[in-house]
C-alpha cells in the first residue's frame, strides 16, 4: 500500500473519530435501576387510573403521525369528541397536550390583542385563563365570586354589557373548588352581546351533563385525564361555526405555531382540504389510548356515565355528612360529580390526613389549590374510579385518618 | 308519607334528571371496531420504531404528576438528559411535547417584543424557528443557504455583526436535508457579538456528536421519538446559565403559560426553591418511555451510539451508491448519520416509491419535506433501527422498488 493510500486512510480514521471529545458527564447511574410505578388508588383530582385496556392501547407499536391508519384514528378520536361534546362542529380534534394547552389553544387563536376577554373567576381555572390572555396582550377583565360559589346569568349579562368582550370563559367543573357551573341560557347571552363562549370542562365532560351545541358554547375543551381514563397529554377541543368565523379570519396570526388552528384543523382533516401538510409529530400513543377511552365511554353511553358519576357523587356525599364531615360547595344542585370538596376537618393538619392516607392507604386524595388551599379535601372519582366500592375505600380511609391522625386540643 | 315529602323526593326526582335532554349525537359506531396498529418497519425521519421494553414503560400504571415517585423520574430524566447533551445545566427538563413544542419554549422564552433574532435557514426548521419569532414580534432576520449546504463559520459571523440578535438559531440535524451542521466554534463566535446560541438536535441527539457545554451552546433541545426510541410527546431541553440570565430577568412575560420556564424549572426542580408549585399536568407515561430511552442510551453509551450511527450511515451510503443512487448532500463531511437524503431516481415518481415499499415491504421510508420537496427521498435509522440488518432491509426494497415501480420513458 502506498503512503499516499494510508495516509488518506488514516485521515478518514481521524476525521471519523476527530469530532469524538472526551465525554465530561458520565452515564447517570440512577438510570441503570429498573423503574416500576406502584400501583396506586389514584382518588384526587386528576390523572385518575387508567384501565388495562387503555394502557394496552397505549402501548400498541407506533406508526407514522401521517400514516392513513393513524388518520382513521385522528377520525374515530374526532367523532368520539363531537359524541362526549354532543356536537356536530367539523372542527373538533385533540390537542397534542394536557387541558393547558388546549386552554392555550382556544385563547391563542380566538383572541388579538387589544381583543376585550372576561373571564368568569370563581376557582384557578379563570384566574389562569385571564393571566394567558394578558400575556397575549388582549384587554383582560374578571368578574369574581368566592371559591364554592357560581354566577347568575344576570351577572353575567351585566358584565357582559359592561366590558364588551369577544370571548367569555367559564369553568363548567372548577376542580378547585367543586363546583359545577350551570350553563343553560349563558350561550343566548353571549350572543346576544357578540360575544363567543368559551367553556373549560377538563373536570366535568363525561361526569355531567354538557350539550355543546344545544348550550351554545363556542369553543369547548377538556382532557384526557380525567372521566377519559386516559393517561394526560391529550385535549380534546371543538370550535362552533361562529368561532371558526372568528378564529380563520383573524388579521393577527396566533403566537403559537403548534397551536395555530389554521395548521392544526388541516392536519386533523377538519378543513375540508383533500392533503394534509405536515405541521406537526402528533403524540401517537396518547391518541391510541385516547381513542380507547372515547371508545368505552361510548359503550357504556353518555347518559349511562353522567347518572353514575351523580349515583355515586350523592351516596359519597350523604357517607362524608354521615362521618360529620362537611361538603365545601353548600348548594347540591352545583356540587360537581368527578371531584369533591370537603371542608377540610377542623383541627387536623390537611396534608397530615393526605399523607396518612396515601402510606397507610395506598389511595391519592389532595389538598386544596387555588383559592382553596388549606380550606378543603379534594376527592376526585372519575371515570372508572366512580363506583360505590370506591366510595367505600375513601370512607373507610377518612375515617381511619381522622382517628389516627393528630387532632390538636382547642 | 305525606304529600309534602313526597312531592319533595318528586322535585328531586325531576331536578336529578332534568339536566339530561334527549341526545342529538348518537354514539359513533367507529370506536366499537377494536383498534390494532399495525407492526411496521419506521424507516422514515421519525417516530421511529419503539422497543416493546419502551412501550412496555409506558404502560406501567398512572401515579400522579407531582408525587415523590414522579418527581424521581423528573430528576433521572434530567439527569439522562444532561448526559445525552453532554451539559451540567441545572435548567434541564423535558416539555410536554414534542419538538416543535420545545422550539416555542425556547424562542418565547428567549425573546422579548422586538428584539433582534437570526435564524440560519438551511432547511425547515430555521423556517419555523423564524415564523414562530415572527409571531412573538421579535426583529427576524435569515441567513439562507441552499438545501443540502451549510454555513461557515465566516458567514455567521458576518451576519451577526451585522443584525446584531440576542438569539442565534442554528439546526444541527437538518432532517429535511440531510444536513449535519459543524457546532464548532460558534459558540464563541455567538457570544463575542453578545448573542445566545440556540441549536435543534431533535434529529441528531444521539446520532452525532454534541457537547452542549463545550461547544457554547446555550440552549439546546430534542425529541424523544428519534434516537431515543420513545413515543413522539415529550422534548428534552437546557438551559445555559448565561441564557439563564436572559430568561430570567425579561420584563415581559413569555406568551404561553405552559411553556413559561419560571414555572416549568420550578416544576421540574431545577430552580433550586424547596417546594414545587402544581404548573400542568404533565404526560406521565410519556415521562416513563422518555426515562427508559434515555436509559438505553445511557446502557449503551453515548460514544458506542455516535459511532454505530456514523457507520451504519456509511454503510447505507456506500450500498445505495452502489445501486446507482446518489447522495443528496454532497460533502460526505457534512452527512447526518441519523436521516439519509437520498436524490429522487430520475424517471420516478418517489410517492409511487415509497407507497410500493410501503405496500409490498411494510416499511416506511419519506418524501422530502420544506425545500427538499420532490428533490429526495428520506430514511431515517435511529436508535434501536441503526443497524446494518435495517440497512440490508431499506437496500432490498429500494432495488425492489426501482424495478417495480413505472419509469417514464424519456
Amino acid at each position: 500500500m502506498s503512503d499516499v493510500r494510508l495516509s488518506a486512510r488514516f485521515l478518514q480514521f481521524c476525521y471519523r473519530y476527530s469530532a469524538m471529545l472526551p465525554l465530561s458527564v458520565p452515564p447517570p447511574e440512577c438510570l441503570q435501576k429498573r423503574f416500576v410505578a406502584p400501583q396506586r388508588h389514584m382518588f384526587g383530582p386528576g390523572p385518575s387510573n387508567v384501565p388495562l385496556r387503555i394502557l394496552a392501547a397505549g402501548a400498541e407499536p407506533i406508526i407514522g403521525h401521517m400514516h392513513p391508519e393513524m388518520f382513521e384514528i385522528m377520525s374515530d378520536i374526532k367523532s368520539g369528541i363531537q359524541y362526549a361534546f354532543q356536537t356536530q362542529n367539523k372542527v373538533t380534534l385533540a390537542v397534542s397536550g394536557t387541558g393547558h394547552a388546549a386552554m392555550e389553544c382556544a385563547l391563542f387563536n380566538v383572541l388579538e390583542p387589544g381583543e376585550g376577554f372576561l373571564a368568569a373567576v370563581n376557582g384557578i381555572w379563570g384566574e389562569r385563563a385571564a393571566d394567558i390572555a394578558e400575556r397575549i396582550g388582549a384587554r383582560v377583565n374578571t368578574i369574581v365570586t368566592s371559591a364554592g360559589g357560581c354566577f347568575t346569568n344576570e351577572d353575567i349579562d351585566q358584565a357582559l354589557a359592561k366590558h364588551k368582550p369577544v370571548l367569555f370563559f367559564l369553568t363548567h367543573g372548577e376542580s378547585s373548588t367543586g363546583v359545577l357551573h350551570p350553563l343553560d341560557g349563558i350561550g343566548e347571552i353571549c350572543h346576544k352581546h357578540n360575544c363567543l363562549f368559551l367553556v373549560d370542562c377538563v373536570a366535568s365532560m363525561g361526569g355531567a351533563p354538557i350539550y355543546m351545541d344545544k348550550q351554545g358554547i363556542d369553543i369547548l375543551y377538556s382532557g384526557s385525564q380525567k372521566v377519559l381514563n386516559a393517561p394526560p397529554g391529550t385535549a380534546p377541543i371543538s370550535f362552533s361555526e361562529r368561532a371558526c368565523q372568528k378564529v380563520f379570519n383573524r388579521k393577527t396570526k396566533p403566537v403559537s405555531f403548534l397551536l395555530d388552528m389554521s395548521w392544526l384543523a388541516n392536519y386533523w382533516g377538519c378543513d375540508g382540504k383533500l392533503t394534509r401538510i405536515y405541521h406537526h409529530t402528533g403524540p401517537v400513543s396518547n391518541f391510541y389510548s385516547l381513542r380507547e377511552g372515547l371508545a368505552v365511554l361510548a359503550e357504556q353511553g353518555l347518559e349511562n356515565t353522567w347518572q353514575r358519576h351523580r349515583e355515586v357523587a350523592e351516596y359519597f356525599h350523604e357517607g362524608l355528612e354521615n362521618m360529620g364531615l362537611k361538603l365545601f360547595v353548600k348548594d347540591k344542585n352545583i356540587r360537581l360529580p368527578t371531584v369533591t370538596t370537603i371542608v377540610a376537618p377542623a383541627g387536623y393538619n390537611w396534608k397530615e390526613i393526605t399523607s396518612y392516607i396515601m402510606k397507610t392507604h395506598n389511595l391519592e386524595i389532595s389538598g386544596g389549590l387555588g383559592p382553596s388551599v388549606g380550606q378543603v379535601l379534594r376527592v376526585g372519582l372519575m371515570g372508572c374510579n366512580s363506583s360505590k366500592a370506591s366510595v367505600d375505600m375513601v370512607l373507610k380511609a377518612l375515617r381511619d385518618a381522622l382517628k389516627h391522625c393528630h387532632k390538636s386540643k382547642v
